[in-house]
């Protein structure tokens, strides 16, 4: 069985949205990947640091649904990194109110030998020498590299971006930031743009709007689902490409009708995370559920001509 | 063969986008729905009001694209209404430079006797009671009636706008105006709040991105084509209307998966629309542009689990 690495945070949230508020939750890109991938039951390996006061229990539940945290290193003296934000009415737009990055600030990710061998990485939303030095890890070029970022990155590091993207095969990106890091609006045009910096494969994320998969020649189309209820966006965004890349490992397949499918499945799995506050609903979800839902999906944009 | 009825203006545009700016040129309503309607064959009627200085070219060409401008009254004293607008770089939003109603202000609609038997009638953005007045005049209810309406009707004519609403199939409603007409945030609510005020099908544009049609127990989702280049959108709404109700006029077939392929047929002649100024580009389309347009749209969102 192949092996899926995904670095990222692993990181305690503090979510005010219209429906609520939450104390420290358990959070970050790392955890909502592993957690997503994990819905396929491939082997996924988190690569992150967390502080001393980080409980056991969160460790444990990931544990159980299948994520090794061999890589993810505690720092007994150290805090986890903390992110609080409030959502305004429209989930669309948030404030960040706390962001203490603790442990975070010093991180320098080793990747555990079993996981050097892994098929497909993802290089969650974090600097990009650190993402590049995870690739320097491992034993040979994975099969598949998705890279996340954020336009953070490409004010502060646009350079060291630029060379990690090189090494890369799947760039998972918001619409804005596809306008930044291009220079163009229209994000046919800004697609083609970042093509040439590396990614073979675009796919810009329009959250309530779906996403775009973008290869150099097609253009494919995942909407979301249109909710009643949008109760938490935390994490959506990271379980789509935890879905993305879960359901190619587990598929062993990295055609572009099956990259349809995986967008599709990542869709669908964000779907879901936004039913509960923090990581509550990935933990619940079954096969089923899962089933249910991309069926879903086909309901929702499948016509006949 | 049955026949199609279109209640909008006729007018004059002056449009201004990042790419270009035209004099006044052909717009309306009306125009755009009985052009992208006419795609079709079908014998469509277009009922409006114009002024002495309307040219006979412009009836001379929509009569050419088998639009039946008996409906259209000419007012020989009057000035055709004219619009004037600036679009800004996102082609999103826009401002407004000059409205003058004209001939419209007094503009009574008059069905002629030869289109009071259509089965599909448009009643277009108007004061609900001009809407309301088009229906008063047909032969029996129509199989289809469908509505467009705008946020001006709700904050000056909510009332007449419900009692119109009442007597309708289908409506066409923007997202900020289905939240505004229900007082939900969430599309799937706002569906919700406005079938109970009659339509008992729910469209609602998302413009670039894509559209929503609502019956009361399912959802259907349509994409917009990712383009290189919105060069103008003007008219793309009713361009989607027209092709919509052109679609389902051809087809006789008023079935919810029959109006999941009009309403993608209206998403691909809107795509049409706004590829050059005006109606310019829905004067040039062929059936068989329109069957590539539509295999694209396929293509899109087109995958199997």
């Amino acid at each position: 069985m192949s092996k899926l690495l995904a670095v990222g945070t692993v990181a305690f949230d503090a979510i005010e949205t219209p429906f609520g508020k939450t104390d420290k939750i358990l959070g970050g890109s790392g955890t909502f990947v592993g957690l997503a991938a994990a819905q396929f039951g491939v082997q996924t390996g988190v690569v992150s640091v967390v502080g001393g006061d980080f409980p056991q229990a969160y460790l444990d539940m990931m544990n159980q649904r299948g994520i090794n945290t061999e890589g993810v290193e505690i720092v007994e003296d150290g805090k986890t990194f903390f992110w609080s934000g409030k959502y305004h009415n429209d989930m669309n737009s948030r404030d960040t109110l706390v962001t203490e990055l603790n442990v975070l600030a010093d991180f320098t990710p080793i990747v555990p030998a079993s996981f050097k061998d892994s098929a497909i990485v993802m290089l969650g939303n974090l600097h990009p020498l650190t993402q590049n030095s995870v690739l320097d890890q491992l034993n040979e070029k994975p099969k598949l590299v998705i890279l996340d970022t954020m336009n953070f990155w490409m004010d502060a590091a646009l350079e060291d971006l630029h060379s990690v993207l090189k090494r890369v095969d799947v760039i998972t990106i918001n619409d804005e930031e596809a306008r930044q890091l291009s220079g163009e609006y229209s994000l046919v045009n800004a697609a083609n743009k970042i093509h040439k910096m590396g990614p073979k494969f675009v796919i810009i994320k329009k959250g309530e709007h779906g996403a775009l998969l973008f290869n150099k020649e097609e253009v494919f189309f995942a909407p979301a689902l249109p909710l009643e209820e949008v109760f938490d966006p935390t994490g959506a965004g990271d379980s789509f490409a935890g879905g993305f890349i879960g359901y190619l490992e587990k598929t062993n397949d990295i055609s572009f009708e099956n990259m349809k499918r995986a967008v599709i499945y990542g869709s669908a799995i964000a779907s879901f995370c936004v039913e509960k506050f923090g990581t509550q609903k990935l933990e619940e979800i079954t096969e089923n559920d899962l089933k249910e839902r991309v069926q879903k999906f086909v309901n929702l944009v499948q016509f006949n001509v």
